[in-house]
């Protein structure tokens, strides 16, 4: 295996055991950027050399923390002291900002290397930057974190950071083919990160495996976190299948390839089920749009009253339709977000985690648009921790993943499912144990 | 009755009605300014020039909105593009963001004049600034936004924006004899507000009536708002004053105060009583630093990391306590503040608001600490809107404000209560009408 196929759990270890080098890692990385930027387009921004001298620093330098000499790339939605952070707007072209945001300093505290910028759409809403699906350059990577996810599945970096308001990370992980994670909302810290929607946004993870999430998730948290995951031998999860009020938007094959995983889970020993969710949640995919328009539209006051010519459409009309949402309907939507988490509290005592969509089908064709978040919204309103993991290719060739949503803050136990999961899924590639 | 005398809404009359205008109005704020900054010390950043180019400006523009041409202190730590913004701590000096924070943008929409930046505490937390409490300059004005509480108390300008994580906005008002009012969590955008503490992080105002606060408030929720406030001639609220858990540490002055005013609201028709919270609200106080320091640890990972030397003492061990917080701890200090928000369900529908003390007593003497937030943290930790309003002096002379408590998300409501009982408290200082 080469260094830039290893996972940041991997890459860590081999680094600790002085088996790989921060530099030799961060060399092959930039090596595998070289041969497929050009197709991928994934950075924003990425300066071979300030990568280097971070590896040849750590080298140096005895292990500072779980992410030692491993380089993250970071979605360009989040300030970085030293290198440029231009939110997808040319509005902010060339901003070099004052400080890094805290999880950027948090990723530097455990030890990564900082690798460079991904590709974001503009203010993490719909217009697509310039990256491509590294499955398929003439297919939609998806957005907003399009390059985080393209730039992971391309075996360019082991993980980056995304993050999402509507569907941002799950959409491009889907898409990729990759492990997307969001965790609960509020869990991490967003100073320093752009903001769109401040009851949504939720910063999150890009990785190749579940053991790679938790790897930046504990790095993110600061260090106060002990790992707890690790599920016994025996220990198997409780499954329910949960079609959302959307699953008829859902493409015939991704019906049909979450329900035979099911049954694929249930041979394997778990407990599964169906759920049907309480009809109250039936809006709750319009209650986010609603949310979301209405804090956009006060978050991007300045953008809009100083720069208008030089935002988007898609932004501009969102800006209009949110200024256009009644206070009264803003307000239900949020009470609606509290509602709709004590109405799920008997289902997650029942059910460890919701097996879902993670997006429509395989990414679509074109660069045109990113897709839809429409798998997304619901668990956003609630605020629940979700994770998409690459789970079967549509007739196309192309990857779709399925979204495992756990109960609120609890994101541990959403891990020790998704492991589980996880392993279930590559037995299926390898071999067929169950 | 000088233009600096002048309430946000009167200011705001005078101009809209060509009684005054703008370049008068801050001409005359400027004068108060020069004659008592010197020793109020409330301005971090104030070019004359740059003001009086605003008020030419706008005098020459058909009125933009609720505000037009009226002066606004900004907090310092509240980004602005054509100021300083240091957030009370040399790592920041001379720091110029890239763009205003989205309550700035919202201020200049609706007509504003953003008059300077006002003194902050270090990154909103307890290392006090330079500022004065106006009322005697040898007494702290509190904190964290104390800048804005002594230069709307001392009528340099009629209104400011504050910000409020324990109680940076409710203190300040009480210790300065001025109105603060602290909205519900989530109301206002926090884009471009250095965040501490980001489940307790709240925008606010510091005004001389209600009906400004009101008016601040209508411009920063962007424009969406009726203004259903004005309560019909006969209405009159429901209000049981709460001792909270820390009553006794409330001085008598303002035990004794508080009772007298809730007999005197009750003369004058207010439907009055008492209640005592559920005990598991006992801890909340507590709680809220449990949850404040962890967070404030991630957020500030970049400056402790990057510059410690030249972070104060109780910042170093704000971070410090936080990174001990294990996180089951956190995580109950979160679910803590739902639990309590359904708890109190019972008690908004009995009461419109409740009464509690805004502060242990007047500012203290001394320049050196700002003073107890312990009168704010609960209803932080419950995201409760609350409001200061002076209510009556205490024997040393200085000004002590009552709180007033509104459910989540019953800014409204809290405002029409808020009214009524402003009327009250000045019908107590002109003549004895009931």
């Amino acid at each position: 295996m080469q260094p830039h196929e290893m996972g940041v759990a991997q890459a860590a270890a081999a680094i600790r055991e002085k088996r790989l080098t921060s530099v030799e890692l961060v060399q092959d990385c930039l090596a595998a950027i070289v041969r497929r930027e050009p197709d991928v387009r994934a950075w924003q921004h990425l300066d071979a050399d300030q990568a280097m001298q971070q590896a040849v620093a750590l080298d140096q330098t005895p292990v500072k923390g779980c992410l030692h000499g491993v380089p993250i790339g970071i979605k360009d939605i989040i300030n970085t002291k030293d290198m440029p952070t231009e939110y997808g707007s040319s509005i902010y072209r060339g901003n070099r900002p004052v400080a890094d945001a805290a999880c950027v300093a948090l990723l530097r505290r455990a030890g990564a290397v900082i690798m460079g910028k991904t590709v974001t759409t503009e203010f993490a809403f719909f217009r697509p930057g310039k990256t491509r699906n590294p499955r398929r350059l003439t297919h939609t990577p998806g957005g907003s974190s399009s390059g985080s996810a393209a730039a992971v599945a391309d075996h360019m970096v082991p993980g980056a950071l995304g993050s999402q308001t509507a569907g941002s990370i799950i959409r491009p992980a889907s898409y990729c083919g990759v492990v997307g994670y969001k965790p609960s909302y509020g869990d991490f810290s967003l100073v320093g990160v752009k903001g769109l929607s401040h009851s949504l946004d939720t910063l999150g993870t890009l990785t190749r495996s579940v053991v790679d999430a938790m790897l930046l998730r504990r790095a993110l948290l600061g260090g106060a976190d002990e790992d707890t995951h690790e599920p016994s031998a025996h220990w198997v999860p409780s499954i329910a299948l949960c079609r959302t009020p959307s699953w008829s938007q859902a493409s015939f094959e991704v019906q049909a390839g979450i329900e035979k995983l099911l049954a694929r889970l249930s041979s394997c020993g778990a407990r599964v089920g169906e759920v049907t969710l309480p009809d109250g949640l039936n809006s709750f995919t319009e209650l986010q749009k609603v949310l979301m328009s209405y804090e956009a539209a006060r978050s991007l006051a300045y953008e809009f009253d100083v720069s208008p010519e030089r935002l988007s459409n898609s932004i501009r009309e969102l800006v209009e339709a949110g200024i256009g949402v009644c206070r009264e309907d803003y307000l239900s939507a949020r009470s609606a977000s509290e509602w709709g988490g004590q109405q799920l509290e008997p289902v997650f005592e029942r059910w460890d985690v919701l097996l879902a969509p993670s997006s429509p089908g395989p990414a679509p064709a074109g660069l045109e648009n990113t897709g839809d978040p429409i798998f997304s919204r619901m668990w956003m309103l609630l605020g629940l921790p979700t994770l998409s993991l690459p789970a079967f290719y549509g007739s196309d060739g192309l990857p779709v993943g399925v979204q495992l949503v756990g109960m609120r803050l609890g994101d541990d136990r959403l891990f020790r499912c998704a492991r589980w999961v996880e392993r279930v899924l590559s037995d299926r590639v390898s071999s067929s144990s169950c």
